[in-house]
């Protein structure tokens, strides 16, 4: 008898700078993305076909400090920590593969997650970030970072967060709970944190859009609970920028 | 009689984020410059045609935080705060005009120079730095930045640089004094900060990479005076990446 099993499942944590990408998500060619080149690398290392499953599509433009993907493969001459170092160096500058680790059989990195957290970073003034060019959302004028997280604390709990999605949203449940939503001014910088269990489509950038809207004195804080209640997205404010969201964390129950 | 004078010579300060431009320097199209983005936003601001001279070409992936042109405009009735602002809200988020002022009309961003700064970031670590890809240079080991900074301190003063120019230096007169060249650790970086009264094609890139040779331990620091007294590029280290360099700052005549 042999007990070895006829597969291994790996989850990779990866991070990446998605200003050169068309997303996470496999496009066709020559359409250039993350999905495709943690496949495209996995494959190489491996030698074998792979398909990695991620936990989440990130759209163009949108970066991730710890997406998570997992993939099985019948290779098992590979070590993990020989397999993040093969990734890494054949990986472009942009994408980095944060760690590799055996998981369950059953581990899925989108159906397992339990929950998201994201970041979204605005630099508010009249001076041009050029370093940070694709990495913040540049706002031209000063915001009021605390209106904005008197507006944040709002999203907190659980809610129809209908009018915070994109239209083309196809999920028929649109309820989601916000664990936490900070907004905190570091180094010249606005950034919001959001964690939640699930998030619909564009829902972080149209929650940022309506917070600057409340920065900038348009609307009061007061405003999230309309959106809340009206779940109509004309409530909202405009969809930010992808430049300034990073996917943070992914969650999973412990032990998975 | 008009005393006005026909045309105002104006210098811009400009800082950009060269990982997306194929350098300063005007190309064919389609290739995508800062000179022909500066240029073109001029001419839409000014309405008239506009030529726009740099202090120094810098390569495809090198950035600037103080790169200096000059153009003349005949169109005395845009102010130089407008014409920064109109500039800035034109050009793409990887390129800002810093300041704009007025200059005598001898002024030449390049002829008038009289020394120019570097900055060159090194990462060296097996974490690959996604948020910073493109601005910094990736070295996979750790570096000995004592023995660098020893290396470093051997090019201050009046050297013949040859061999730290690439081949293709068409310039006769290869004698440069650097006035400063340190080498200090910063939040993980490794950042070299080179200044000089001119620069040989890939100077700096070049200094760098034999900097980086003597930091993993292949060559002592004393190597830096062998290539000075063989001026033989052969002897000197690869040339670094242009991801970490960085144009700082163009010294000028004080007053101009």
């Amino acid at each position: 008898m042999n007990d070895q099993p006829a597969r291994r499942n790996i989850k990779l944590v990866i991070a990446y700078n998605g200003a050169a990408y068309h997303g996470w998500q496999r496009q066709r060619e020559p359409l250039d993305t993350i999905q495709q080149r943690i496949e495209q690398t996995a494959v190489t290392v491996m030698k074998h076909p792979v398909a990695v499953r991620g936990a989440g599509r990130t759209d163009a433009g949108v970066h991730a400090a710890g997406q998570v993907a997992n993939f099985y493969s019948t290779n098992f001459s590979v070590p993990l920590f020989g397999l993040r170092r093969a990734m890494n160096s054949r990986l472009p500058n942009d994408i980095a593969v944060i760690s590799a680790e055996h998981v369950p059989e059953s581990f899925h990195a989108s159906l397992s997650a339990i929950g998201k957290t994201y970041r979204y970073r605005i630099w508010p003034s009249p001076a041009k970030p050029v370093e940070l060019a694709g990495q913040v959302y540049h706002y031209w004028r000063t915001l009021d970072a605390e209106a904005m997280r008197l507006g944040a604390v709002r999203l907190i709990g659980t809610h129809d967060f209908r009018g915070f999605a994109t239209s083309g949203e196809q999920r028929e449940n649109t309820v989601r709970t916000i664990f936490r939503c900070d907004v905190a001014e570091q180094g010249g910088q606005i950034v919001v944190t959001v964690q939640g269990d699930g998030f619909l489509y564009n829902m972080v950038r149209n929650i940022v859009g309506t917070l600057v809207e409340i920065g900038r004195g348009r609307w009061a804080p007061s405003r999230i609970d309309r959106v809340l209640a009206t779940r109509d997205r004309r409530d909202a404010g405009p969809t930010a920028p992808p430049d300034g969201l990073s996917m943070i964390c992914v969650h999973y129950p412990d032990p998975l």
